[in-house]
């Protein structure tokens, strides 16, 4: 059994890790920490954990991290970067599920995150962990980050098309939905419900900071630069991301084909018949990115639908897949879980 | 490996138990019948399966469904009373999620379902699958009536209080929330989104069918007729319900023990500590019933909060149980599912 | 016109009152103060208010409500009861929509609201604004108790059954169903979107401060001191208010008839047609309470249902009434709103 | 007071439509039919409308409608082009809120809509009813063509860009999110409560009926074709349109002030400030379309996004419009509503 300390269980994607290592065969949850809520049970504080999790928080030096085998950090920006170096030190892997070690570039990370970057040198060896471009990597890191919800959905769909260079790389659009766990569970007027429900708007259209994360890993694709438009969306519903993908097409291609040759071996990916429209709620609860293609009118535009849950393949799950890989279990374990749909 | 047939699996309550079934260890899914879709892969209906739901619909005669093991009904009220001694007498036991076999009396049961029963001499021998009130009765049976869903969450709030025999009978209110799942997956207009959605309204005050079932179940429990009024309402949420119960108390008691003790051995009634409130998300996707127990300034009025998933324990996962129980498995098997939240 | 203040207006009762008074004919909206948001333009924070409502936010220093005919205080409660007095004292009439004035038991009030009451002697000559109740004292009030939303709801589908002598008072069951916006434009997790979604709870059923109101003015319509047992719940939506009320009938009655001829002359209560079930959108955004009342398979028990919305009826609509009767004006004068449904 | 009547007032665009001509100041409402409820009191199928609407649905043959000065249609497709000759014939003014008469070229049309046009001659002399394009026209219009919701959402988002030539008209992209209730009030299965709640999806990518209504209005603006990519989305709200528009930019401008400046004298539209992200509940149940532009990281890519009440601004608000033009009546009359909000 692997030994799994959780740094910051109280949030939306730290509660979904547990929900997700609670039923995983192979792990062993020992310590899961908050400064804020030491001593509570963490199903008090969530009770559909109630029966599952037994574990109270615990402070973080209470959580003898340091024996766990990974260390998942379930925790804002800006936290990992300042633990992960003792962790590693003593031989602990570390996952962090922010955005501390995503952007190589430390300027371009220090502009949009407003801070110093605490560990540069681990940003260096991290591993940006999409499976479906980097499995090798993955399974040696030693630090592990995990990437964004929106950079998920985004680069599942673009990868397809930039890999077979089809696509003209310094015009690309991509217009994402997200649900509202996105934001995070912190106490905020515009993520209410009165404020959030039966509304929808566009937010951060001047730039937001999963654009670098998305640039990164197209140009790293492209072998080049790209041009990105991103604008994200709030939409009222609980979880689920749906982007939709626009590029200019340089050639005729059989799209279809491209992409499920593409994701052919991909557990977690799943490329629908030409024609179709994915929903997010296809994937609610689940690990799945599900996809489909078009090309409407036979015009040279090509529209790329992508949907995940933002929690789940954009988050605890991708996680879960990534330590699953890193410590040669296989990949699906404890993540085989069936959609919750209606 | 139990060979299980489904009849009747394009509503809501159908692709529940295809969820619940596609995950389940012990069971062999042989056939799903749909008279309209005979033909069409399931998971082109219900693309959350895909990948783990390979059957395409066929029709009820290709179904060879005498081969089954068992076989759930996953359909309209009226159909099940019809097939079932067929099934019966090739060996085949029925589970039905419809009201069929729910009403032992037969005129009662022709005055709110509004047709003439086709099989009252089943009636007189299905068991009323309820686990936490007939276990020992479901283990043999051969055509099992699962509960409805309000049904579920009513009497499991109120068995322990009229039991104990600690309440008055003859004036229990249950007043009752539903999510618009559990109208089922039928055009009609007054569930449409722009109907239910940011709404709130009671229906069915003057009688609605699920009345007599929580009155029979009741009435057995209290060994005497119950006077009881059940006002449902329909609440903008997809799945749950919420049944808020209140009865006069006729003597002191640790109202908290005597739930706590009723349930002890439960594995899906979880009785939370004094002075909860259950939320339905934290039971969603999920076998359980989470039930609080207040008596509000030390009146003489105990209030009672039951909660469950209306398709899962008010359906679909509580019909799994019952095949666990019917066919000798382990209770929870296939049902140990963390509830999805947020 | 008259001359209006609004202290507090950055909330929703504050905005609701704002997209009120912009249309109405009779009023000239001269000042809105909020010390955090001094200097903003009102349609900065509400952008549903840009073209409607010129003023910037001012601080109470600088809002001059001597000078006005009315002041609103659309704030938390114990602000109104500190700043009334100097008001009354300049002849300006106050409208206090929290609840600092609706409690003439002082002790009571203060073992509720948990703060010591700042002004007693203002208590004593306050007038609680139930138009269908106390129209005569509220045309010549100085302090205007607004009531509370659930009250509001729960009082008027009580009234015509304790005033008529026909229900037991000791035993009252007021079952309530809120939208979110009633817990108010405050940062907090239980009513993030991603929290109060597709979930349905109770709450404060130990205790409500809603509880001694509903009490007091029921109490006063029977004469006598009455029982109630009091469950608010939370329901995802944004608006309206369902009370699903529950007594126990002394007496025959014609109940349609009872109803209707209670509320024959009130602009604000429609006494649905017997059998009906009001839904809380067909009062959107307007001043209308809708009621039906029923008894279920001729028991002995009465069901009332009233909605309202809760923003409106419940607060800023009924606040904007009452001054339309303290100043002589035509009671519906700007509140002549269609609801918006869907 | 201009007579009015409505042919087919039973789906969201005619309750809507109610809603407003309810209120309006300027007309008196003569008719409403509706072959299958005639009889029944308008109120009974919306009891918002108790109250304010006192008319019964009536048979076409009975509602004289040859007497109206304008008859509304808010019929299905393919009902007013029957009809609007005859009225036309007699001195009624018809403003059709389908698609009957938007797109001009009938063969187009007849591909789109699939059934053969049955009053060309009508289609040419109609006018599409696009206040802030048309205004002339819609004065002395006998025939007016309403503009579809998206239609709407996205010409006037674009409008100002390519008048001015500011944008490569051969790749334009119209990513929109839209509320279920532009479905309309038909029992489907795909809009129900639990079908479209919590959930979001892309649909008819391949081709929607209002990609040639939005490409005739947008070539006409251009001088030219234009290549438009169209993709609508279903989101899970009421009401409101949110268009997210993508175009390239061929050369430097004030991007601002060429909104500011083209919208400056229209009542109906409100461009914010530089970086605003306007939502759609700041428009929720008004004729307002309230537009941002934006030029992300100052890339050669203009993002504009323009929000509208489908119901409204997108359908019932904007005919009203229309006829206030037409009848020379002042253009705001009887839409001077503020938006509801939250």
């Amino acid at each position: 059994m692997i030994k799994v300390g959780v740094v910051g269980g109280t949030g939306y994607t730290g509660v979904e890790l547990l929900r997700l290592l609670a039923c995983h065969p192979g792990v062993e949850l020992t310590a899961i920490t908050s400064r804020g809520e030491a001593g509570m049970p963490v199903a008090d504080m969530f009770p559909s954990l109630r029966g599952r999790v037994g574990l109270r928080f615990v402070t973080p030096q209470d959580a003898a991290l340091d024996q766990c085998d990974v260390v998942f950090f379930a925790t804002p920006n800006g936290i990992a970067m300042k633990q992960a170096a003792e962790l590693v030190a003593a031989g602990v892997r570390v996952i962090d599920l922010a955005a501390d070690f995503r952007i190589r570039d430390i300027a371009e990370w220090q502009k949009w995150y407003g801070m110093e970057h605490a560990a540069p040198e681990l940003v260096a060896e991290a591993v940006y962990g999409l499976p479906e471009v980097n499995r090798e990597q993955i399974r040696k890191a030693r630090v592990l980050a995990n990437p964004g919800c929106y950079p998920t959905a985004v680069q599942l769909g673009f990868l397809p098309l930039i890999e077979a260079g089809v696509i003209d790389p310094a015009h690309l659009i991509a217009d994402a939905k997200s649900g509202v766990s996105g934001a995070g569970r912190k106490a905020e007027v515009h993520t209410l419900f009165a404020e959030a429900a039966d509304n929808f708007k566009a937010y951060g259209v001047s730039g937001h900071r999963h654009l670098p994360e998305i640039r990164q890993g197209l140009a790293r694709a492209a072998g080049a630069e790209v041009g990105l438009t991103f604008v994200p969306h709030l939409t009222p519903m609980i979880r689920g991301i749906h982007a939709t993908l626009y590029g200019r097409l340089t050639r005729d291609v059989d799209l279809q084909a491209l992409f499920e040759e593409r994701y052919a071996n991909e557990a977690f990916v799943d490329v629908l018949p030409a024609g179709a429209h994915p929903e997010t709620r296809s994937v609610r609860a689940s690990n799945i990115c599900r996809i489909a293609v078009h090309r409407p009118q036979g015009a040279d535009v090509v529209v790329v639908l992508s949907v995940i849950d933002n929690l789940v393949k954009g988050a605890a799950g991708q996680a879960v897949h990534n330590m699953n890989i890193m410590f040669g279990l296989e990949e699906a374990l404890g993540l085989d879980i069936v959609p919750v749909s209606p």
